[in-house]
């Protein structure tokens, strides 16, 4: 537009005010914005976000619909069943918070708790840490029962603790991404029924990847994330309640805080309280494409081959690090969650250097420790999409070399 | 994976009792996720979202990073540095909120807010009203100006009331989607910071459209979604907040309720706080992507540019439909915000009709009224990338031919 016309629209449009302001403008367009992006391709083999398969992202290029349109609530109901099946639950409430992990962690604490309500925090790892941090901002009365990282709770233990601190909410991390613990949640919901308790999992590294079944296994809540074994970019935090957790809410003596992640909104906007569905908020309409046609792909293999599929290449890992000398952080097999593995540094050995070696030669992601195991572990993921033989054997080889480099670095200093 | 393989390795992975779980799986992979995805081409020209141009969708094409790569914060930094030419700052505190406009207006309350705080909002529209809820969630003190949906607040009024609520916080909305209303910033942060309040503006449904200044204008808090003016998908919300706003939140009693939307944990996420990046949440990556080629476009068009054109189109837009008869819901064109245009249903014209005929025929979206102007409105938005010239004929051309089929029907009935 020629700035004659601009000048002359600006004069017709705003007020005297307005336009000393225009003519004030100080921030120009900045000089980064100029060029293009600039995305480099990377295998990520870290515990998560892992790469999304091509169709998950093509998804994207789909023409965006309203928010309410038909076509796209056709699109959030298969999200829905697609998820009903990925949580083995017939649950009515079934959706998605419209934010990464941690808003699925935000919802289940601002939407089950109440000042002054008990919640039982099992903690081995990050992952309890920050659920701790949020159940407080909720001003809960947070208990923690806590094991070192890479232990898991058994359930004489934790029925002990719901006997003394007669929680309303019980938390455990299904798949603690930090240790790479598999937390076994089998036998644990009808512990919290014996208890008065409600049971809500993260569920955010592991689902898919291992058996959940929520309503057999009796868990109220449950979360995860769009960007680990499902395969689609981060942007969605899947979540379901069960009826007992759903009573709860609607008892609440106060509103949930979070009007965006109060789940009786969430529950209409997502059909799944049977009433027409009211505005709450925009979904993120080309994420829930993402995720419908990540679900389809998990659908169409079948829970328990993905399941398979991962438990056959943690097993190839492990095998090939014991080729390789490596130990595994945690040794019963059994509490290894096959998403994310944490392999033991050996010592004298730079761990930074080795994850640096697989990024700076390969562009290929791992990841050192995080929180109770920084430095003590690389953390390989093997999740969805990511999760083949092929990129096991790819990790092998590059940390053979990786090691091998290494010693050979450290033998001429 | 072969039967007798998977069976095998659930022998050996799973416990006795997830085998005996496994077995009993109830809940199948759904029809619904079987088929394909049926997305329509739409053109989507009521309030948002607002239709995003090829290159803000191919971004998306592009490989995930993980959310604390180098690659990815330098996106992530050029993305803030486009938001501050948007908002016109040279705040520090620049980033987003990882969830759509909503999650940006409740980033404002609850890190503004702490229990009795006391909040004044200028309610023209259901923006107002939201924000009253969603301050009384956080325990705020919620005193409410009200004027009828289509007006807009002077400063004379505004002043008023802060004289007699003597507020932490003044919200106002910028432009008021559901009426269409163009409410008056400048001047406001002068008598905010006379009073001794902070000023929190929603412009979601107006940054980019309308000039807005923040610094110049003295705002302290403002938010914004990507699938308005910006024209990426819905996704983000785009959010800054002044010192002063900042030293608000230092001085807070206790912490913000929200872990996610926590502003000094977000602000050193985006690299805002000149401290090292610590891990907060997972950063929706390819939403990031798609607001930063969204940015580019904006920085490459240059505001005042971008400014005028939807100037432009909204009267050309303002023209044609009086050549229809048609009257404009809000009679003052400077109260009018240029990116959702209120028409006025005349007497005796199905509303309803109308919208369905523009999607039936032509999969052209204009919108009913929202809230207060339900019933009484259609609703068309001009909005960045749908903001043309040929839209606007479009829009005038359909609407002509709806309202003549009307007539047609009503005359032979």
């Amino acid at each position: 537009m020629c700035h004659l016309r601009l000048v002359m629209l600006i004069e017709l449009r705003w007020r005297p005010a307005e336009k000393e302001s225009i003519r004030r403008m100080s921030v120009p367009p900045p000089e980064c914005l100029k060029g293009p992006m600039h995305v480099p391709s990377k295998l990520l083999m870290g515990p998560g976000p892992s790469n999304s398969p091509p169709q998950v992202h093509q998804a994207m290029l789909k023409p965006l619909l309203g928010h309410l349109h038909p076509e796209f609530t056709q699109i959030m109901d298969e999200v829905k069943e697609g998820l009903r099946y990925l949580f083995q639950t017939r649950s009515d409430v079934v959706c998605c918070v419209s934010g990464t992990g941690h808003a699925g962690m935000e919802a289940t604490m601002c939407n089950l708790l109440e000042p002054k309500d008990i919640i039982l925090i099992a903690e081995n790892g990050i992952w309890g840490e920050r659920a701790a941090d949020m159940a407080s901002r909720h001003e809960a009365d947070v208990r923690i029962v806590k094991k070192p990282a890479g232990e898991v709770f058994q359930l004489d233990e934790l029925e002990a603790a719901l006997r003394e601190h007669r929680p309303a909410v019980l938390f455990l991390v299904q798949g603690e991404s930090s240790s790479g613990a598999l937390q076994p949640i089998y036998g644990v919901g009808p512990l919290c029924q014996k208890y008065g308790a409600l049971l809500a999992v993260d569920a955010v590294a592991s689902l898919g990847g291992v058996p959940f079944l929520m309503d057999l296994w009796g868990v109220d809540v449950v979360y995860t994330g769009t960007q680990k074994v499902i395969s689609a970019p981060p942007s969605m935090a899947p979540i379901a309640f069960s009826d007992r957790a759903m009573a709860k809410v609607r008892a609440r003596k106060k509103p949930v805080r979070s009007f965006y992640a109060d789940i009786t909104w969430l529950a209409n906007y997502w059909g799944c309280d049977g009433a027409p569905r009211k505005y709450h908020h925009t979904g993120p309409v080309s994420s829930v494409y993402a995720l419908r046609e990540a679900l389809f792909l998990v659908c169409a293999e079948g829970l328990e081959s993905l399941w398979a599929r991962h438990a056959a290449c943690a097993q190839r890992l492990y095998d090939g690090l014991a080729d390789l000398n490596l130990q595994l952080f945690i040794c019963d097999p059994a509490n290894r969650t096959p998403t994310v593995t944490t392999i033991r540094v050996p010592e004298g050995v730079d761990w930074m250097k080795v994850t640096k070696y697989f990024m700076t030669k390969y562009r290929v992601e791992i990841s050192g420790g995080l929180g109770p195991s920084a430095g003590l572990v690389w953390r390989v993921g093997l999740m969805g999409y990511n999760c083949t033989q092929d990129n096991v054997d790819l990790v092998l080889k590059i940390m053979k070399e990786a090691l091998d480099q290494q010693s050979v670095i450290t033998s001429k200093l």
